[in-house]
């Protein structure tokens, strides 16, 4: 059997899988109220301590895919998003507008790889 | 050259591609007359099938992106997701809305590993 | 730390990642002034340009989402695709329609395999 770590396991999906050094997840904010810089601000943090929580850092980001409910968010996003992306070790980035369900204005799929053992 | 494996080779794509212990495919209903509920049955009774193929379970599932033409099926989708995954192995998953050529209402992006060589 | 290369890095993301093999990239057409198909020739150039940057080539393809504006494009799209993808090597593929910024009327996120070190 391969060695799948998987965490924050619910009956209906996993917070975070791991498998052969790459970390798999998905973040929306968890408070959605808020509106797009507050709720981009949240799943950055929330990604920051996920990547503790793997043994892992910004650094490390290998993929984004940011879904946002309204493109016209992007610039505002985009404020929030360059502040936190580490000099010189972004990720490759996808950015489309999709539905997502009110209140939520954005969500990220994120790949990434553990940096310790 | 690396070991990339095939399967179900068109023209345009392939059913399945293996690369490095990970397999990587996309399904949508055989049948897309089906409502939801159907349409979502047959496509986990495919990712079973996909998976016995590729010497894989249920349990190896990594990552699945699942589109839906309309969120508003996600609860009827989400009944029949519950009663699938395996309890203690459910993967990453993430469910938005875009649009799909019609009648399709889902269509999911599978990554998993491969259990047995 | 995990060997990670950056290509094309910025502020905002970066053009490539590799990681453990296996390369991650998104296209969008350069000069999206042009129609599908024009768009659509521009990006599967532009993959052939990275790939060979990459040391690889278009038979390493693994897994590529495209992204439509418009699923309405999707038979122009393909056949510009279909005789770009070689044949026996095709990658899996997902299309779906979600909101890209105008012009834009398409844009692949590609996985694919180094083939030479």
């Amino acid at each position: 059997m391969p060695d799948i770590e998987r965490y924050g396991l619910s009956r209906r999906w996993s917070d975070i899988v791991i498998y052969s050094g790459v970390a798999y997840w998905v973040e929306v904010a968890e408070d959605p109220a808020a509106e797009i810089e507050g709720q981009t601000a949240q799943i950055l943090a929330q990604i920051d301590a996920t990547l503790v929580r793997i043994r892992s850092d910004r650094t490390a980001l290998l993929q984004v895919l940011i879904y946002l409910a309204d493109l016209a968010d992007v610039g505002r996003f985009n404020k929030v998003w360059d502040r936190w992306i580490p000099e010189g070790a972004a990720p490759v980035r996808a950015c489309v507008q999709v539905g997502l369900p009110p209140p939520y204005r954005v969500e990220m799929v994120i790949t990434a790889a553990r940096t310790r053992n």
